[in-house]
């Protein structure tokens, strides 16, 4: 599986805490949550600044770093704060540094991955992506509001050449201008997407496919959210990287992708950055899967 | 089942539509949804005015109306508007009439009924409700923002004498000062009820039992809702309806009564007042909760 996107260092501040110099960015969480279903290979760009421990990390999770480039300067640095209620998020400052001129170049050995992942970057550069790729199996995009904003353009064209779609409940209203979701999640299938997944926090997660095919997602009954930062990139990586490990993107397959989509983002909320990813076991995806099963199965 | 609650004339105003006189109250929409479930004891008041279609209605859905007093005056009347964004209404008018000076009070043909729905009403009358009644076995309460505002003092004492409370989110968020909804559950538990169930409108409804017992149901994918009035009395009438038809007050069949009050509520909103509902057969009952069981599956 191909993960192209962003990679950072974070500082976050929680009503509780502050941390700095964090590994972040859409690629790195999507990456590492994807790597513990499939090998993944990574595309991004980081600074000189770039921490070792972190490349070793990728490292350790298969992932292949081929496509992981190293340029003058600073990594992308951003800097977040997140209100009492963690749906509530100011960026406080963003230096793009190396990640201004990146222009995502997929190495030969990275071209024929079967499954790609477009994770949140400018549109353009998705579709930059989408050009160097060869007869992929499955191609999903992820976005956010910025580009609903000033990309809009570039993102439908992305739209017209990706099999799925995601992103959260308040981008899919604003981007169809429309107050509804389920009518919402109908409009984006016409405009390209086979498949559209509306994130929708703590209410869980709904997934549209052609001919009526639905799927709604509960979300895990976390008591405490102690880093929001990148659940969404975690959800997108576990979902294509279960499908990439099974072969099938049928729509009953994609429901267990985005259950484990649901499994890998609850896990990594509980701390910052991706430090409850990166200490994960097979077996702890398995029973919070299980655990979802209980908590939304009736018969 | 017993079901004691308000009986009104409504106007009710939408963006597209506008009707007067219109059968509402949390009685009669829990009354009407749990008698495709079970026979149902009404208690309530209406006046003079009250239009016999009414009562007759009633009467074809095998509704007990022993215990509904009709009293000298006008019947309580309200009067809403909803936005554009329905989820947001406005109260335009409220006239108590004989609902003002109403005291419940059990035909003593209905002391012993099992099943008790204390629908949305003051809670100093759900006590009254729970003095007269004799060794039920499931006493489920519906409530409201306003009553937590107004009587707080008087829900508790409820709680601490119910199965099952039935509330919204912003209502569990506001009654137990708690933002996360997972934690106000647990602390409505700790008040007294077995079980609560968090309504969540589009995005479906939260059960939550003892021992971390858990179960979260999605909402229909509605792409249009023309009168959310009354959903949640509807949702609590199925609900406990569908317990007092099978007799069994298990978790895991509570699960199928959430479900079958989300399968009733979503008819209901799907017209104004009553119409839809009234319409229902069974077989539109078990069809919706196959649609249930096909959107939230996976295995």
């Amino acid at each position: 599986m191909l993960v192209v996107g962003s990679i950072a260092l974070d500082t976050i501040i929680t009503p509780k805490e502050k941390h700095a110099d964090l590994l972040g960015g859409s690629a790195s969480y999507a990456a590492l949550s994807a790597s513990f279903f499939t090998p993944v290979n990574l595309v991004g760009v980081v600074g000189t600044d770039f921490p070792k421990k972190y490349l070793e990390l990728f490292q350790k999770h298969r992932i292949d770093i081929t496509g992981l480039k190293t340029e003058q300067g600073e990594t992308f640095r951003w800097t977040g704060q997140y209100e009492i209620n963690m749906n509530n998020r100011t960026t406080l400052s963003v230096a793009l540094n190396v990640f201004e001129k990146f222009s995502p170049e997929l190495p030969s050995s990275y071209r024929a991955t079967p499954y790609v992942l477009l994770a949140n970057i400018h549109p353009a550069l998705q579709l930059h992506v989408l050009d160097q790729i060869q007869s992929p199996r499955f191609v999903v995009a992820d976005t956010m509001d910025l580009w609903i904003n000033i990309a809009s353009e570039d993102l439908k064209k992305v739209l017209k050449r990706v099999d799925m779609l995601i992103l959260n409940d308040s981008e899919a209203k604003e981007f169809m201008k429309e107050d509804n979701l389920i009518k919402a999640g109908h409009k984006l299938m016409e405009m390209g997407p086979k498949y559209v997944a509306i994130k929708k926090g703590e209410h869980g997660c709904l997934l549209f496919g052609p001919e009526g095919r639905f799927f709604s997602a509960p979300a895990y009954p976390l008591k405490q959210v102690n880093d929001p930062t990148g659940a969404g990139d975690t959800f997108a990586g576990a979902l294509l990287g279960y499908v990439a490990s099974t072969q099938d993107a049928s729509f009953e397959n994609l429901r267990r992708g985005v259950v484990n989509g649901s499994v890998m983002a609850s896990y990594n909320v509980e701390e910052f950055s991706l430090r409850r990813l990166k200490e994960l076991q097979p077996s702890d995806i398995k029973s919070r899967f299980e655990e979802f099963k209980q908590y939304s199965h009736f018969a």
